[in-house]
């Protein structure tokens, strides 16, 4: 592997989605804090399937997905702080412009680089974790807790902070009920957590409710919040009346800062938090988004 | 005018809602903590027009709508405690069962009486201000303060409280700024308020700007809440992406409580706050809602 050229897998029409090509690909220019980091794992999410088909827009190709990486750090600028040669890193992207950064908010940066499909100041292409390596400030590298492994904490740098950052934001805790639409688990310590699914195979985890989604507004206790952590491709809707008699709320969260990831890890290690992960290799050519590339 | 038989605009088909037939109805049992009210002034509600003209969906005829009525008590059952004879008074319909009541959230009850439109339990109708007089439980009969106009203060017991109680309840006040999509006031303390409006007519009383219905959600500071106050027939919808870049919410609310319809009172009378109000003759024919009854 040599770090200034990553092997990536790729695509260039969002109507050929499945067709993964290898290719290789010049990172965006060395900083004096950026880092290079191999990476092991990458998770496959959501966002992914999104962007790869173009449900979330159009896209400028080459696109390189993945966002949930963990690995090691292999090169470090003259100027990094936190990270030496060797640590074992999450890498997440942002910017660091904006008054919303300042405050520990630069997860709603309005001028943010998203990992992948994305570019940065300088004309460079920012790529994803479905690659050999990545290169990104110090800032977005977040070194991960022993005891952690690599391959279960990868998912944590989205699926993970996505969910813990308006936890905590929105108050979860002793004396609260949170419901998942989804899965979920219990580490904040709210009272109760009630997982909808349409399926009961995540009964391990938390009480499993069959609740059709028009209901889920009408669940909500006096002003209770209905927190939409993904993205769909379509529009919600809701008729008012269905939110009015809960004078209840509906919010939209974007992953967690910085400072929130920290603590999640940390929250991680101290719980014994574990993510739910089905292992592929990268050489896999089947996998939740059809298939991969070999490195 | 006998409180026992109250004479009122009803209709009994949202087809031909402008066809008000003058019809003598039947109040609600009277209990010993009810009172009769002679109504002076009833405000025209987009309520009503959402109910007559079948926005909100079926009516149970006769439907005889209004419900920002203010004028004099004229009869009290032998329980009332905080009304006299010969008060001013205001009325608003709730019910008296649930765990909300008791928290002064009872505008937020489930098995709200309505103050049109609605059955009490023992099947009497509930009716409204459209009408010479109307009976409620003292619970929701608001007495009004020396200074505050009658024909100025009947629409603040739905108009004013359903702004008043959201800006409480969603923490308006110093430091704080307030956008409103129609027209506002500052008594609150809320460093700035913008009024939204097509038109600009209302430039008197706040800053006008014009701003297409999309760009609402984007116009949110980060964690600020749009409130939904109103309940368009239509359904809302918006794009997750819309709201997720200022981690807003969307919140509906429903008037306010009786501590806070008080609260509002006191306000209104301290502040000077007044309603801007178009004054019609009960026997017009014409106004906002279509066609109005002689009493």
């Amino acid at each position: 592997m040599t770090p200034s050229i990553q092997r990536t897998g790729s695509i260039h029409d969002t109507k050929k989605w499945k067709e993964f090509e290898v290719i290789d690909f010049k990172p965006k220019q060395f900083g004096d804090y950026d880092i290079d980091a191999k990476i092991e794992y990458c998770g496959v999410c959501g966002s992914d399937m999104h962007t790869l088909t173009g449900g979330w827009g159009d896209i400028t190709p080459p696109l390189i997905v993945g966002h949930e990486t963990a690995g090691t750090a292999v090169t470090v600028g003259p100027k990094v702080k936190f990270i030496k040669v060797g640590d074992r890193v999450g890498v997440v992207g942002s910017c660091l412009e904006c008054n919303r950064y300042k405050s520990d908010n630069e997860n709603y940066c309005p001028s943010m680089i998203d990992t992948y499909n994305s570019k940065f100041p300088n004309g460079d292409i920012a790529h994803g974790g479905y690659s050999t390596a990545i290169r990104a400030h110090e800032q977005f590298v977040f070194p991960i807790p022993d005891g952690l492994d690599l391959d279960n904490v990868a998912p944590m740098f989205c699926a993970g902070i996505t969910m813990f950052s308006p936890l905590k934001r929105h108050g979860a805790g002793p004396g609260k009920t949170v419901g998942i639409v989804g899965v979920g688990a219990k580490a904040l310590g709210s009272d109760k957590v009630v997982v909808f699914s349409h399926s009961t195979n995540k009964k391990n985890t938390a009480d499993v409710a069959n609740v059709p989604l028009p209901l889920f507004l009408k669940t909500l206790r006096l002003h209770g919040k209905f927190l939409i952590v993904g993205v769909p491709d379509n529009k919600f809707e809701f008729h008012t009346m269905e939110l009015m008699g809960n004078g209840g709320s509906i919010a939209a969260t974007h992953i967690g800062s910085k400072k929130e990831i920290l603590e999640m890890l940390d929250l991680a290690k101290k719980k014994g938090v574990k993510s739910i992960i089905e292992l592929y290799s990268s050489g896999c050519s089947t996998s939740a988004s059809g298939s991969f590339f070999y490195w």
